[in-house]
């Protein structure tokens, strides 16, 4: 059995572990990110919990084959860089060259999203399929895209910025610059503030009365509401899941994935968000007679996928002989 | 030099020609397609156009090495099918049993919006690119999408159909069921839409005038009234191309590619559609510091990228060792 180690980078955390090349998650480790800190200090600590983590699982460092990174921003795996991040100080951060001097094991680069998408594909909810697509709804909205079995973000490996695209032509300020996107209609934040607008203009809603009790709005509040039969809140989630199921569907439409995945913390919700969310999606596209359908999903990775998601990317590059040194 | 013969399918013509393996197009044959016939008879003429088409251009069927065909419609390559057309009476049509009982080649098939595409990426705009797409304004808007050179069309080959993409949540009817289609805002057809929109509001504008000439709205009246200094034109004009740059940014924020081809009649007109095209396109966006960014450029290949792309389409899928018998 060949092993890769996956480093999940983020702002707050730095996460590792060895994976097999079924994608089954061996063990996990975790260090503080200090993202104050200098770029070379962070690279030296993640090829140090690399390490730490095959030790950690019994192994040797000749027992992986290749060690994969999911980094927010975008990298140049080929250079072997991280070009840019929003969240970190990293700007041609010479993430291989740093981490080889720590490790000696190829070293491969990619976005975490596209990473998360990559262990949906491998280990999770498109297990056995070649193309998928997997979308988050969180803070904002991720996208990853997989192509014949491979991660696919275009030539400058910026791709997919899915969440960046209009739905709403001249609709709600991003913060990419654009008017409307996607992300603006269908994130977690998206869902608060549709529920803080719509308990603004309904002061006897339950949904306002959770806000005052909260003190702030957020993704729960609508559906909570609308359990105590507020039928504001379900007018809110009617909406959101309107909006929801026009970007899903133009997601289909437009990578005609065998599974669309979607996760992230606003699926936990269940059946109230999912059914309507699946039913509204799969009513747009438009599949000839006869053209097989697409499949809507719930990811099933959960927090693993970064680390899951970077090891598998690893061995990809690997075994496709992509430079790594 | 190896061979490949380019067959494109429409309503009106079945055109058929030699292609050599770095896109030049050697001969063009055309005859009508009678689409009132039974699916047996035209696909035995598209057998007999390959067979023609190679002994017009001085060869043998022997020289050359596979046959391409480009269609309307949803094609399943893996079993020589054309699933569904909308255009044609073919459902579930043998195409490639059906070619191979006149000609003893190899038969693949493909989308005709995807061959489109391959043309452009072998030998037209996006020559020398791995990853490009190519977004064609006519009638409708047509889309392919080029992967690491080959054609990208999703697990059902029915992708992809980026012009049936909400770019504006709830807007105009589209005929594909959906409300608010990037096609009803870019295409050439939406183009005289809001041509004839505002010249019903401003019954004093050239617009008007050339309408009531012309006996209808077309996608280059707003063109010429704006040249004659018609204000209502020039806000025309400022209105499609801010949709159209939208559904164009969409495309670059979702595949990142390195060339965005954009084809189709109204391409025609010339600076005073391609430059605020190009700038708004551009302007809208987010490529992080350091990150390389898509090129938009015009299409090529004109009517001649039916055949072409087809044929490379044909090329590709002999190189890569699919089976076409």
């Amino acid at each position: 059995m060949a092993y890769y180690v996956g480093i999940d980078l983020g702002g707050t955390n730095i996460k590792a572990g060895v994976v097999d090349s079924e994608g089954k998650l061996l063990n996990k480790l975790s260090i503080k990110t200090h993202a104050e800190r200098s770029m070379e200090e962070i690279i030296h600590d993640m090829g140090t919990l690399a390490k730490d983590a095959i030790s950690d699982a019994g192994l040797e460092v000749t027992d992986v084959d290749a060690i994969g990174i999911g980094s927010p921003g975008t990298p140049d795996n080929k250079e072997g860089l991280l070009v840019y991040s929003s969240n970190l100080p990293f700007n041609n951060a010479p993430m291989r060259k740093l981490i080889r001097e720590v490790i000696d094991l190829p070293v491969y680069i990619d976005n975490d999203a596209n990473c998360a998408a990559m262990a949906e594909a491998v280990a999770g909810a498109a297990k056995g399929t070649k193309d998928s697509v997997t979308i988050t709804l969180g803070t904002g909205v991720g996208a990853g895209v997989i192509v014949n079995g491979r991660i696919y973000s275009g030539f400058n490996q910026a791709g997919s910025e899915f969440g960046h695209t209009v739905l709403v032509s001249g609709g709600i300020q991003c913060k990419c610059g654009r008017k409307g996107c996607f992300e603006q209609y269908a994130s977690a934040t998206a869902l608060a503030r549709m529920t803080e607008e719509s308990a603004a203009a309904n002061p006897d809603s339950v949904m306002n009365r959770l806000i005052e009790e909260t003190g702030h709005s957020n993704a729960k509040i609508a559906f909570i509401a609308q359990r105590e039969g507020d039928k504001a809140a379900g007018e809110v989630i009617d909406k959101y899941t309107d909006y929801l199921a026009d970007g899903l569907a133009n997601a289909i439409n437009t990578f005609m994935p065998e599974v669309l995945v979607v996760g992230g913390g606003v699926c936990n919700e269940g059946d109230p968000l999912l059914i309507p969310m699946r039913e509204k999606t799969m009513s747009r596209p438009y599949f000839g007679p006869g053209v097989p359908k697409t499949e809507v999903r719930l990811a099933q990775m959960g927090n693993d996928a970064g680390i899951v998601g970077a090891a598998m990317m690893g061995m990809t590059c690997a075994i496709d002989g992509k430079n790594g040194k």
